[in-house]
């Protein structure tokens, strides 16, 4: 019989949704116990949401978190579930002000804990030690700094419990813990996914369960929030960095292990490690603990699930964060114009994915230079994928415009791509579709769209896309579709066609830009990795088009800070994990 | 014979351009030598312009900026004024990474430097030791902080230097510089303007002096850069709190003022500090300095700027901050739509404040609801402010749409305003110019505005002014001009006519919302000052009010996020000094 039966709730909170997240962790509560399990841990921010950014500075939000996990220790014992520990994690405050000096500066009053909650209390709380602040998140800003760490002893088993970025950091809390004899470390996190994070986070996980030779438990959220998706892959590592168990990503769920872990002894804690004793029902002393249920309950059954391939953690990604945006805002459909190219096509595709074709309206807006084979390819893709679908010309809508204000050359192209925003808006404003928006990472680095046009939207599924991946991931979709019998949903024709904007006669991507090889090569240097110029030539590009190439970029962070947001997939999104100022005079670099 | 003459140059850097802003500094190093000065100190990041944001985490960046510090010191020797002690501020690295865990996360390489030049190169350099990272800052994000104190002996006076913030701080380095007996502290700034900084920031610098009976000199930039506007206002204050010069808010300066500072002692410094000997040309060791051209000078005039008042200022800034935009950012003129109201006019008057009324275009752009009143103020602005003035009717460019589209409702109203917009744009594409979108901080707050139609713009001069107090800022302006015998700008049925969007017949504003005082007074409680809906009600707003206003602006969040840029000047503006959530399901707050 093992030690300690350990549950994992893979939940999906919502931003301030105190009542909604609450709801999840009591089903997940009602399960894990249902299971016999000893130990219950939800997410980072579960009851709360993440990232809640500013809300940490009103104290009226800490308040009503705060209030909120007494209610849920409350609840989950009314609902005769008080005998399971539950950790969760929520904001709270407010505190004395950190470090205000004498600068009248708003500063953190909020703390990012972990609670553990017992018999229809909150037994004890514990914060988060290390904040990030970088790439997206801005912890420093908000948050207080925990100053101690926590051990609690549950069926016999010292348990320490970190937040998040606790694990990361080398001699960092997590090595204190553990070396003060805990035989399982619990980690609650909200960590959003990135391109080939599970390359980094499950090794890390791994070595500190082997360095340590200890149990680690990870539990992360799931769900789109805002340009954010979060992939829970929860996972239970052992000392040998065996995987014992763990939980599919991008999906809700309840992961249930059972583990040995050492039982706890009596040593003394070093100073700043705090042990708190929780009840433990039916746990004997020796510490060959027995959970509450789990007298009657079979061994579980291993639960690991595999993780997909790169292609489809991407797309899961895409349609995660995208249906999660127009469900958690209240959306019931989404419009977006099909132009018969790869992007609209993607994009139409993802959405369907994500909330249904039937609740996706495509409408396509032939203008006078638009090729035959755009009508033919967006009238293929509305009827592969099954969306709503109707046609606008705009010809009639543009001709006004440019006879009363005389329009030519950009300023005539830009119009046509205006007045499509304006049908698209229009429809919205009279149905409630949410825009969807489909310009990719590529031409949102280079400013080659038209803004208050083509960048007309709430939401733009394939922001942090760069063109060549959207075609290697219609490849993907298409594929996939066809392996299980499925109509591929992209035109093959939509992939193949030289890409085009067709505001102008025989108008081609590649006359104004350089191949988009070449060109998202030339990103990857100058965004992703934040390179210079020249170190940008040095890795074989042309000067004269990095010098190009990277004056556009520089001269369009207007254009993206007036954008949707959408969902971040690479380790440099556009928006808040790149913050440039868009007045900038370059001189040297 | 004073002790010491300081100079204080308050320049108005760009971000990135190394060169125009270290010819800059040449030019105020030329002048205070011709003014005889010792010392002469200019702003915190004079070299590389601020805030640089993530281009902190450009090593191509950094070296550039080390170089053009370099090339800086050279060229000041190249030009004869190699004796001149220059302190400027500026970038630095890259460093080792500061914790980067096993995260991989990209983090601070950079430091917030202050740098002594001296006979063609760089004596020393000191880095900013606290780091802000509320509000508009996110320097923990960007930078490492320093980790030891800085005094320069020049011309026979220990003299400290700091940075910005750390002269914020109870306890930090200020008070252990001064400890360390220097007879001048030097603190370089990047401080840029909020109504009533004034009221903090000079009584902390008077309250440095007094309490250390020391000298204090406060170098500030000044200008405009994206959403913020630094106003100078740089000062010396002696230690019986005395202001013995203050240059003029807002304007390039070269602050010239003799001191009397203590000589400096050889006592040992604490640990922590460093003191770096200067060449003090002529300088005798008895500590009665002269300086290079000061023997033959006389003593400098009295210079102390008057601070204008509270509605010159906020007019100031927001000249400044528009002018700067465009200006920094290549454009010659720029354009907006006139129609007839309060926010347009107020607009046009800062346009043409800032760049010339000859460089501002007005559009008049009246529909079929457009009354005949608001078709003659708006005429009436133009010929007021004398603006290039042009009517655009949009009921033809908008019936088109209707008629195909069957818009009604608010698909219909909005439609208007994005045509309005689809002019804008079109004539700024055809002839380059700007577009300033007119909208206030109110109707950001509630989203009483048509995203992609009013919003349209690449900046908006009074998105941080709230409606009551624009029409303050319209009497006031009128009131100014009058005084001086000039016509008044803003048309008096401008200022007192109820305001309304005209897109429907009939409508007014209040028919939506509260009474301005009202709405704004609930805006202060909610946003400026972070409040709960219950706080705010407590204040004595109606709770039906308040519950409405609230989740107006809560759901507005999305629209503000896509909207343009405008000048700060609240201690709490929207855009990054307040980041929260789009996806945001509040339940008890």
């Amino acid at each position: 019989m093992p030690r300690l039966r350990l549950a994992l709730a893979q939940t999906n909170p919502v931003v301030g949704d105190l009542a909604g997240n609450s709801a999840q962790i009591v089903e997940a509560a009602r399960r894990a116990h249902a299971a016999g399990a000893d130990l219950l841990a939800a997410g980072e921010m579960s009851v709360t949401g993440y990232p809640i950014e500013d809300l940490a500075s009103r104290p009226s939000f800490l308040q009503a978190s705060r209030h909120a996990v007494e209610v849920l220790a409350e609840t989950l014992a009314a609902e005769g579930l008080g005998d399971l520990p539950v950790v969760v994690g929520h904001a709270d405050g407010p505190f004395e002000p950190r470090l205000l000096g004498t600068s009248n500066a708003p500063t953190a009053i909020a703390k990012n804990c972990a609670s553990v909650l017992q018999g229809g209390r909150v037994v004890t709380t514990t914060a988060k030690y290390h904040l990030p602040n970088y790439s997206v998140f801005d912890e420093y800003r908000v948050f207080i700094p925990g100053d101690e760490l926590l051990v609690v002893r549950v069926a016999g088993v010292d348990v320490a419990l970190v937040i998040c970025e606790d694990l990361w950091r080398d001699g960092g809390p997590v090595e204190r813990v553990l070396h003060a004899d805990a035989g399982l470390l619990v980690v609650i996190n909200a960590s959003p996914f990135v391109r080939d994070k599970d390359e980094v986070r499950l090794p890390l996980v791994t070595r500190r369960a082997v360095e340590n030779d200890t149990l680690v438990a990870y539990v992360n959220i799931v769900g789109g929030q805002d340009d954010l998706v979060f992939d829970g892959d929860s996972v239970v590592v052992d000392g040998s960095g065996t995987i014992l168990a763990r939980a599919p990503q991008f999906d809700e769920h309840l992961l249930v292990v059972d583990l040995d872990p050492e039982p706890a002894t009596d040593t003394e804690l070093p100073e700043g490690i705090r042990r708190v004793e929780l009840d433990a029902t039916g746990a004997p002393s020796d510490g060959s603990a027995v959970g509450q249920a789990r007298a009657s309950s079979p061994a579980v059954a291993r639960d690991v699930a595999e993780l997909p391939d790169d292609r489809e953690q991407l797309w899961n990604a895409l349609v995660v964060g995208t249906r999660d945006y127009v469900r958690k805002n209240g959306f019931r459909s989404v419009i977006l114009g099909l132009s018969g190219g790869i992007d609209s096509a993607v994009c139409a595709a993802v959405a369907a994915d994500a909330i249904g074709a039937d609740a996706v309206y495509g409408v396509s807006m032939p203008s006078r230079w638009s090729s035959e084979h755009s009508r033919s390819d967006a009238d293929d893709v509305a009827e592969r994928i099954g969306v709503q679908y109707s046609t606008e010309p705009i010809a009639d809508l543009v001709a006004p415009f440019e006879e009363q204000l005389h329009l030519t050359g950009l300023a005539a192209e830009n119009v046509q791509a205006r007045a499509r925003a304006l049908v698209l808006m229009g429809l919205s404003n009279l149905h409630g579709h949410l825009v969807l928006t489909t310009g990719n990472k590529t031409e949102l680095a280079v400013g080659y769209s038209t803004i208050y046009g083509d960048s007309v939207g709430g939401f733009a599924p394939i922001k942090d896309v760069p063109k060549t991946m959207v075609w290697e991931l219609a490849r993907w979709r298409n594929a996939n579709a066809e392996s299980i019998g499925e109509t591929a949903p992209i035109p093959e024709n939509s992939i193949t066609k030289p890409p085009s904007a067709e505001l102008r006669p025989d108008q081609k991507d590649e006359d104004s830009l350089p191949p988009y090889e070449v060109l998202d090569g030339i990103l990857e240097g100058y965004v992703t990795n934040a390179l210079g110029a020249a170190d940008v030539v040095a890795l074989g590009y042309d000067a004269d088009t990095v010098a190009e190439i990277t004056r556009l970029v520089d001269r369009s962070e207007w254009k993206r800070r007036q954008g949707a947001i959408g969902p971040k997939i690479s380790g440099m999104a556009f928006g808040r994990d790149r913050r440039l100022p868009i007045t900038y005079r370059p001189t040297t670099v």
